[in-house]
């Protein structure tokens, strides 16, 4: 951030008086720009006992298997966040189950949420953002060719807590030196 | 937002392409400004049986009991967040147990989350936008004077989730119609 996106004029970095760390400072109107972590919300679409997996068109890991996840928009909420994330990227319609895990990323400032979810119908198709959509049943899981630790995380804590006919709400942190 | 943080010249409002929602546009850099949810994150501060509430210094709802809780910083974890809100709200050192509570609310754009924490020596203190701390029973809650609904429904599901000895997860949705 170089200008104060209220009156354009060049802002500066420094911590405000009764604050702890550095924002961007409009000395012309006052502004103090915060900026804060993202949310990105997705689900583990189910169909059949098999999970619905999405391969990745554009960067970062293009190529790669992911679940339907994206950014939160403002004026949703997280259910409406994933059953659009999966519209989107796997032209699915999905009934959100229950929140599954809460993965921290802090080194790229953000907190991904993912939810069990049952496919409506067992239709699907390709999004914008994907190559390919399968679906998937555990045995064949392409593990060493999944997007993000997030999702495989997600998908290790799906199958293990159906083994166990319990759902739980996992939470972990993401640290950058097991980033792929 | 008028201006492009990047380079100072004016944005428009308009859906870019291969995009469905209006984003701030820069023409001139070709920057499209993506506005997202911020999560406020805090937790439920455990000592004796009692938990801690804070009344708030500052509005919105001024003079209103709270849990400590605030906005989510940039490279933090949750539970990073909600130890650092309750040091700097109720002077608190908490250890985080379980997250306990998720509140949508959309109208505002925010993400709410709540951890089940353990005020460690069952010390305390007023924090800078805290007018006053204090340790509650659960039968003496003063739930008409609780600041926001979301805290409400955490303080709630704790104290239900305690008396049934087993903690969950819940997730809801903060409706304007229900705002105070």
């Amino acid at each position: 951030m170089k200008y104060c996106s209220e009156c354009g004029h060049e802002v500066v970095l420094k911590v405000p008086p009764d604050d702890h760390l550095p924002r961007y400072l409009c000395a012309h109107c006052g502004m103090i720009h915060y900026q804060n972590p993202k949310l990105v919300v997705g689900c583990v679409p189910e169909w059949d006992g098999k999970v619905l997996l999405c391969r990745r068109a554009i960067d970062p890991r293009m190529g790669y298997w992911t679940l339907p996840a994206g950014f939160m928009e403002n004026n949703e909420t997280t259910e409406q966040a994933a059953m659009r994330e999966a519209a989107e990227e796997a032209l699915a319609e999905v009934e959100i189950l229950a929140p599954l895990t809460l993965v921290n990323v802090p080194h790229i400032s953000q907190v991904h949420l993912l939810f069990r979810a049952r496919l409506r119908r067992g239709q699907f198709g390709i999004g914008a953002e994907t190559l390919e959509t399968a679906l998937f049943t555990e045995s064949v899981i392409p593990w060493e060719d999944i997007a993000f630790p997030s999702v495989s995380y997600t998908l290790e804590r799906f199958f293990e807590d159906r083994r166990h006919s319990h759902y739980g709400f996992h939470i972990t942190t993401w640290r950058k030196t097991t980033a792929p």
